[in-house]
């Protein structure tokens, strides 16, 4: 496990900051500036403090995460290792002292990968690599051999026409790094629409240049939808360097063949479980912050990043509560969702079978942004929302989280809860290289940095604690008026 | 083919500058500063402003190496492709209208990978990736499972005394990214020497963290040198990431259990050839400055940045002078050498079948180290010689080429001519990021920046031309005093 200690000076500065301000000020050598006189430490501040001492010492999260992605590691839903997952983080919230700690029970798509493999064979023989897409179809057992067409968007598609048909369709997008993984947004609709896309044309199967912001021939999996009514095609992920080559290719006036064999299975549904733990509230436990993360990752590396770091910060965040008598004046429920990877079910299910709760969950946060550096919140509520959060989270200045913004992807698993009007939060982390490993085999603990984490948790606890203390609670979502029928 | 224009800015204004200053000067608003009067343009310089000129036009080095990558591929001796690369070089030296163009032939090690896997059987159960070194023996065919044993130096491995019996050994060094390689030369000699160190303290077979500078879970292959009389164990590179794995599991007290299987084969020696030709001297002709690189690489990967971008700096040094009508005084002679990866024979072969002529080899220049920014020289002469060459290059300023030292690291395929006196000279590229990719299925052709590759082609055919004219030569290596009998 890697020291915390080169990290310790940095983390240490706002915790000695205020700890500094609470003793008597030494006799002035010199009059002091007005600027640098003590102020008032308030509550919060403290609180904050606390819980980051708290979080350096222990290395919770961080030893939550270690024990997760090293010991239990991959663990798609339907899998064994999955309910290893569910078995042990319902231990864990045991033994850190926490309420009502269950699982609820979630059915959960059972899809298995199988052997793949892909090469080029013309105009030059080349191994590939390649990661089918999670959900996909097989091919049939032999593979199928085709030519590969190019398209950058549906437009480019659209254009090709009747070329397409008979064909193997690529998707040969960059996805460009960006603190807030801008640009996956725009091409995991892509992957998640493109199998369908290309069928509707004619394709026989579909390739996708791996949505990662690193050519480091690692292929990346991901979901896909297929539409009603339409051909299932089998559709996989290659790597950046596979997919420059057949550009290049392509642009020197070759004709690109390539074999693709995919050995998918769908099984039928299985029972899982989204992992469940109550803090308490003190005055209003029936009125609930909830926060959160999603426990399955897929089934390549050991989702340590996805989102293996923000179990662990949600985990964290109730544990540190708990430790530090924190007790909260709402209570504060961590759920650990199942299956936000290949059909949301956790998500969908929670919101399905807490209905009637819902409009006393004053808000929901949840952190899948990965493990870098926290940057703030996105905060989806009613009017003037983002404002109260950010005042809220003032104390958390010191450690770099002041990008709170109005943003509506709060999260995946918590999405389902808006409908009900419920306020929905992400915890932001820095996405820069988040897709340089996400949904691959290096998705490993060496991605995270141990400080950053340590933040992360502190950030979520803090939070969490404010938000179920707030009062009045925070704005709701309004309702989505639907379309008059006329 | 990623297009010149970006950088097109950059590369030419060292030519616009030195086209200006060959202009009248315009009449002069203000009187001009003594510093910034136009200055006479050598012609030295005007040579230089032509090559990069013409290489910035026609991107020969560029398109030397998209052939040599991306049509031809990973090329190890031994094998059809390293035959393609040697019939390619062949022939593209002659379509560049080169002299005495042909193959020398070398007898080349054929060794084969073979199907390989490697997983933790224990305290997880867990998939990790693998290559064999290259030369390593195979495993019996049920493979190995044993204990692992981790040392990240040889001082560690030998105080494990009797612990390394029957056990596997690790070692789990981290190799340090810098601008000249220097970390590598460190963890190197543990991939080279450590299967017999380990086999010497009874161990059963010996892994190594991928000697990368990179977390990317891509294992690097590479040499080893079996001792005689010792036990030749199977080795491989596993990734830092599952080596980090390891390495945190024995931490926390855990026995780490691995099975391996590798199915190396090493076949009898095969007939291949380094491929030389010429650009005649004009009044020297007899007495020849050698320029190379090795056409063969790993089997993993394209070798595009090792050492394909040698191969087209070397190829097109040539063709840029022959283009240009630049008859250097003596001949320049590209060399490209075989199997340099697993074994140096056209290295030592070269060396072998020109013994009488190398008293006329007034330097050897190599370009060995990646596809990055060109730095400078390292220079490997007699006293004096770094100076000198320091001056010729003084062209290439304006390249940013400023870096001349003294160094022995000139290139592996030269070093066998210091033994007659040869100075050799080191093309030395900007290495912080070659070990990322360095011997792995990651190596290929986006790895390499055009303009820094068009940079290379000019300096290697400015700094041959300029040491062919040169006189007096540079001051050779003196001999290697044996030590007297007594």
């Amino acid at each position: 496990m890697p020291p915390l200690r080169s990290t310790a000076a940095l983390l240490l500065a706002p915790v000695l900051f205020l700890a500094a301000v609470r003793l008597p000020s030494p006799p002035p050598v010199a009059p002091p500036a007005a600027a640098s006189a003590p102020r008032e430490v308030t509550e919060q501040e403290r609180v904050a403090a606390r819980l980051l001492a708290e979080e350096m010492v222990s290395q919770g999260a961080w030893r939550k995460l270690a024990w997760l992605a090293d010991r239990i590691g991959a663990r798609l839903s339907g899998t064994p290792q999955a309910e290893q997952a569910v078995a042990w983080a319902i231990g864990e919230f045991r033994r850190d002292g926490l309420s009502r700690v269950r699982g609820e029970k979630v059915m959960v798509p059972r899809w298995e990968r199988g052997e793949a493999s892909i090469a080029l064979v013309a105009p030059v023989s080349r191994s590939m690599a390649v990661l089918a897409l999670g959900m996909s179809e097989a091919t049939p057992p032999a593979g199928i051999t085709a030519e590969v067409v190019e398209a950058d968007s549906f437009d480019a598609l659209h254009a090709l026409g009747d070329k397409v048909r008979g064909r193997i369709v690529l998707f040969n997008k960059v996805t460009r790094p960006d603190p807030h993984g801008a640009g996956y947004g725009e091409t995991s609709t892509l992957r998640h629409r493109g199998p369908s896309e290309a069928a509707t044309q004619g394709a026989v199967a579909m390739l996708i240049r791996s949505l990662g912001t690193l050519n480091a021939r690692l292929p990346h999996t991901g979901s896909l939808s297929y539409l009603e009514d339409v051909p299932r095609i089998p559709a996989a992920a290659i790597t950046a360097e596979d997919a420059d080559l057949i550009h290049r290719l392509q642009q020197a006036g070759e004709t690109v063949t390539v074999h693709l064999r995919l050995g998918c299975r769908t099984h039928p549904d299985a029972e899982s479980a989204n992992v469940v733990a109550e803090l308490r509230g003190r005055s209003r436990p029936d009125e609930i912050v909830l926060i959160g993360a999603h426990l399955d990752s897929w089934d390549v590396g050991t989702g340590a990043t996805d989102d293996g770091a923000g179990v662990a910060v949600t985990m964290e965040a109730l544990r540190l509560l708990k430790t530090l008598g924190l007790t909260p004046r709402r209570t504060i429920r961590a759920v650990l969702f199942m299956n936000e990877e290949n059909g949301l079910r956790g998500g969908k299910t929670y919101a399905a079978d807490h209905q009637e709760e819902l409009q006393r969950h004053v808000a929901a946060i949840e952190s899948d942004s990965g493990a870098g550096r926290p940057l703030g919140f996105f905060v989806n509520a009613g009017e003037g929302g983002a404002e109260v959060v950010r005042t809220l989270a003032r104390p958390l200045l010191g450690l770099g989280l002041e990008d709170v913004r109005v943003g509506t992807d709060g999260g995946s698993d918590i999405a389902p809860l808006k409908a009900a009007g419920v306020p929905t939060i992400g915890l932001r982390q820095d996405m820069t290289h988040y897709f340089d490993w996400h949904h691959t085999e290096a998705d490993t603990l060496d991605k995270v940095d141990p400080a950053e984490l340590a933040k992360s948790a502190v950030a979520m606890a803090y939070v969490a604690w404010a938000l179920a203390g707030s009062e009045p609670p925070l704005p709701r979502v309004p309702p989505v008026v639907a379309p008059t029928a006329h």
